[in-house]
């Protein structure tokens, strides 16, 4: 609806990306500057803050500090993980959103994160539609895990695929710098979604890569995989880089890392062999082969790595928050915030709106025609895809050498 | 001895740095600039390299790829793990060393490593003035590790210091998103010496650092770890970042990951925990606490990070190399470079000689007095001084959004 007149609350949800406070920032500053707009609010962990009345008054913030935003990784309100029941099921948690929307006069509400999130928020949406209230209701996407269905990509990704692809380039050079055989096994995030170890394939392309790439969205083969390895080494000097990413799993969708673990793999001391799925393989290739190995997990430091971040993702993730805050105001409810590529040559996208219900809880995969046909590679296809999300540094405000980031008064609404 | 005229050897050996090549590009370029010098050779994995007449003509290099070598990380020419015998004991490496630096008329050697790669160099100091042969030969200090005697700092220190202090404060936010309990546990390189791990405590200097911290200078107690995080936890919103050291031990010099997997240390499915002393204690405080827990591993990444180097480092590693040069065009012999911090407020170094001798094999660990009393921590001490050490930005060049590292031709001298 348009004209609406009332407050805004932005809240963040889901596993943080290094770049997603540059779209709070985005929200917060677009709202500051909005007429329709009465009250800044940014919830404390998500929807919890709504449930609990925990809202900070952004308005009290310095411009200084919500601009360093961009650069801050992590979710600056707090997060949350917290699924809200079917409405139809026990409508408690809507009830009580209703009530704390209505006693704040909230007539703005973003959600910013990744499918779950999004389903939260096409569940509060519905609800408030249906109960009569009204409130302009947009997601904000955001996930490294770049799975979000309708969007050419999503805001975080390119961060982390940039210090993934940086990363492996330095590793590259390092795990071959002895004249003696070495194996190094590299994890990526990515339960369903390859698209973080694809990432690899950007090293690839500057000649620093990995020799094998094993996506989620292919069966892994335990016994091949020691083959690729072994004939890999055979070609180049007993040197292998592989990246995997941490949900690859066998033909009966097992987890490789629980596969391992369960069916015995031990090592020469008789102890099972767990922990990630990179130590894990980097022990099965050293039992195998008695080569030197390492197993390397790029754990959360691929997702709050910000002094890596892409400058093209910090400044279209915060262009996203505008965008949210002047399709609300202009009227639009329901809605997530999307990136169409344009066609052409020139890297370019447009903002444009996917209601909420199609971007919930769809998971959009690497497409298989890009996994190479002996399953240990991605094509170029992809390097196309990905190469101009990397782009532009993040140009980080330091202080004593080490990264400012922003840092919140977090000065908190007196509860009514 | 003055006024030698000679081919000049430079050879790289044990860990790499992420800055380690800044030295090689110095005694290069200063090399190749001097009269004095008639060929400039870098040794293929380092001393195997000379004992192979594995020789680069570095002439035949491109001025700009030797200037990308500031900001490559790993050593571009290989590296090697090699341990002389004493010469009295087997001289056969000895005696083809000589051989070959007599068929190559080499005049300058310069040897660029850590404890045992001084060692090395002494050694063959040594050999070559008894045996009368004229050569100046110079250590090149480097390593992560920081342990070398005699000099204020190691090069390549302050890069990982810098990687470590700046992923600290990104993983410190983002391992506080969340409304629930989370114990983190990080492993820094470091054996016998813990300035890698006490490098997190330029990130508490920011503000965002870690609440435990764990030197492999004083003994560890599981137990007392264990009471430790439950204590940080009750305090702090159950929330608990710790960072330890590889090299942390019991009190009978025992490694920790060692001592936990072989007493018994069991998870739920009754497995013996294995891996690193990171992943073996966040399993343990999860065993004890029931709290979700994250070890991360900083593995290669630390000493590779070149993205992240100091520019201060680049910089006085860069001059460590010529100055190494300088000082064997002078007639030096026997020495390493090394730095010495002028008194005042103002950070500076100038560049010093020390006899190899007193340089090879004596590690230099954190002196005990920076160590809070409940071995928990660093003290201002170490910030004052290590803060000055990671100033400064590595200004990589860029292409396509990845670090352009140097591409060297590698023209192979051919065998004489």
């Amino acid at each position: 609806m348009k004209g609406l007149k009332g407050a805004l609350v932005f809240a963040q949800s889901g596993g943080p990306t290094s770049v997603i406070n540059a779209s709070a920032a985005g929200v917060f500053i677009e709202g500051l500057n909005s007429e329709n707009v009465t009250a800044v609010y940014g919830a404390a962990h998500g929807i919890r803050g709504i449930l609990n009345e925990e809202f900070y008054d952004m308005s009290k913030e310095d411009m200084k500090e919500l601009e360093l935003l961009k650069n801050t990784p992590s979710s600056a309100l707090g997060s949350v993980r917290y699924k809200l029941k079917d409405a139809s099921v026990d409508d408690t948690d809507y009830k009580r959103i209703l009530e704390v929307f209505k006693k704040y006069n909230v007539r703005y509400f973003f959600y910013n994160g990744g499918n779950d999130s999004m389903d939260t928020c096409n569940k509060i949406s519905k609800y408030m539609a249906k109960s009569g209230y009204e409130i302009n209701v947009i997601g904000v996407p955001k996930t490294i895990d770049n799975d979000l269905y309708g969007t050419d990509h999503c805001p975080g990704y390119a961060s982390a695929a940039k210090y993934i692809a940086t990363t492996v380039m330095e590793i590259n050079l390092d795990a071959k710098v002895y004249d003696t055989p070495m194996v190094c096994v590299i994890e990526a995030m990515g339960r369903n979604a390859g698209w973080l170890t694809a990432a690899a394939a950007l090293a690839n392309y500057k000649g620093l890569g990995a020799d094998l790439i094993y996506l989620p969205e292919v069966d892994f083969d335990v016994d091949k995989f020691v083959k690729d390895v072994e004939e890999v080494c055979k070609k180049n000097n007993n040197k292998c880089i592989a990246v995997v990413s941490e949900g690859i799993h066998d033909k009966d969708g097992t987890l490789i890392c629980e596969a391992l673990g369960k069916a015995g793999a031990r090592d020469s001391f008789g102890h099972a062999q767990l922990g990630g799925v990179a130590a894990t393989l980097a022990n099965l290739i050293k039992e195998k082969t008695g080569f030197k190995t390492r197993g390397i997990e790029l754990s959360l430091m691929q997702r709050c790595g910000a002094h890596c971040a892409s400058g093209t993702d910090i400044e279209e993730t915060f262009e996203a928050g505008r965008e949210a805050v002047r399709a609300a105001v202009n009227g639009e409810t329901d809605k997530m915030v999307c990136y169409e590529r344009k066609a052409g040559d020139k890297y370019e996208i447009e903002y444009k709106l996917l209601p909420l219900e199609l971007a919930a809880n769809t998971e959009k995969t690497v497409p298989l025609e890009w996994i190479t046909d002996n399953g240990t590679g991605v094509s170029e296809e992809y390097v196309k895809y990905a190469l101009p999300l990397i782009q532009g540094e993040c140009n980080m405000v330091k202080e004593d050498g080490l990264p400012r980031f922003a840092r919140l008064k977090k000065v908190m609404v007196e509860k009514r």
